[in-house]
């Protein structure tokens, strides 16, 4: 039995889709979340700048002696995981492996839609994982930089979303994919807008609820937390937004609870 | 004669729109110009934390020696000059003041609009800036905040674009405005949206342009560097982003050229 808490961290408050269900399906694990709102976003900016983020939001979360630190966040797991996981003495996993995974089993025809930040797509992380686990499968990756600001400003289910994701997902509607990975944090929370124009036949892979089930089985059996304690939720973040309990709770699905705390980031740069 | 630089700042490349009317205005004076790129948008951010920035900004800047620091970014100008302009022995100037006299002298009806981030808007003081200069202007504000990406993404002129602005726009014009203050530097790139939107008849104030009319006639006719001397251009940012080049020629409205180099802007956080 290992009672240490779970690390998790975001670029901001997205992550918190993950978060969500790792409550759902660990829910006797106590979690320290990290969200870096005075660095957001990471998907528009350079491999090196993420690369030095991701470091400093590792150290920051490794002070809590997590057991397993997950980063949430589609372009740090993209780009930096690769160059972190050896560089930290703790357990560091990311979103990509357990997404690609499960497109990997779930597609039938073998072509696989990639979405994410520009970061994200560029890295080509996504799909050389997937050809690794199986060469054959074709993979279309296409960056969609507006979902993040519509979906952070609240067009959710509005038309503009619909004209912009029409432009993005037609490349590969062109293709023929039968499964997208939607490859930020932020796209589940416009999953019907995307699926009323990719149809109901493509499946849609959320990485929060892939990565919260990798999670579980890669904690050792003996590692989770007994039923019956409660767990311990904490909240970092690098700045107050403005609508900070709004945006979160919206990523959450539920009020955002227990200790909110400001850090200062810059301190754990090197 | 003072051979000094003119600093330039702003949380990104969006600055370099003012960068343009300095070149052209001040055609002799040298120019240091820094953009934030690895930690911009300020707009979103806490007051608290835009005035972090801004401070280490304006210490990076001060090793130049410059004449005079003008922060040409709309939000840690409403947001951050206050504090800083004292707590630094260099001049230091922002858009808001040049925006708000030229809208004061512009407007027939006395009834003006600003539009810019939320960081800016909620800050309040473009509006207090007019109500300062003449108590009886009403003055309608109003967050734009999807028009920093669309600009960044390329909507200049595209269906979405003119709806997202329609919805922002109606309230001022409901207001019957007839000058508005495009308090942000994207907005200038999307000033034909805006004039289709609101018609021609509402004046369209550009802050890089004023703000480089009021750095010309604010150093001293001694300090304006001779007619003849080669102007030294040199600019730095915090990230290269990709796409670089492109997006400072689009704000420049020219290749970017002359030394590029990137700063690790942590260094100048205290």
């Amino acid at each position: 039995m290992d009672n240490r808490c779970v690390g998790v961290f975001d670029s901001g408050l997205g992550g918190l889709t993950c978060v969500k269900e790792i409550m759902k399906l660990l829910p006797y694990e106590s979690i320290v979340y990290f969200g870096d709102t005075g660095r957001v976003p990471y998907g528009t900016r350079s491999a090196e700048t993420i690369i030095k983020y991701t470091e400093s939001d590792i150290r920051f979360l490794k002070q809590f002696d997590p057991k397993l630190i997950i980063i949430a966040c589609g372009t740090a797991s993209s780009t930096a995981l690769e160059y972190v996981k050896d560089r930290f003495d703790v357990n560091i996993m990311g979103v990509v492996a357990p997404s690609a995974a499960a497109a990997s089993s779930l597609t039938e025809n073998g072509k696989i839609g990639v979405i994410g930040t520009n970061g994200s797509i560029n890295s080509g992380k996504y799909e050389q994982y997937l050809k690794s686990l199986n060469k054959d499968l074709q993979v279309y990756s296409k960056a969609c930089p507006m979902f993040v600001p519509l979906v952070e400003n609240g067009y959710l289910d509005s038309k503009v979303t619909y004209m912009i994701a029409q432009e993005y997902l037609a490349p590969l509607m062109d293709a023929g994919v039968d499964t997208i990975i939607l490859g930020c944090t932020h796209y589940p929370l416009i999953k019907k807008v995307i699926s009323d124009i990719v149809g109901q036949h493509v499946a849609l892979i959320d990485p929060g609820k892939e990565t919260a089930l990798y999670a579980r089985s890669t904690i050792d059996a003996h590692e989770v937390d007994p039923a019956g304690k409660e767990p311990e939720y904490k909240f970092y973040i690098s700045d107050f937004v403005d609508n900070f309990s709004h945006t979160a709770s919206m990523f959450l699905q539920k009020e955002i609870s227990g200790n909110i705390e400001k850090i200062n980031i810059e301190n754990y740069m090197v």
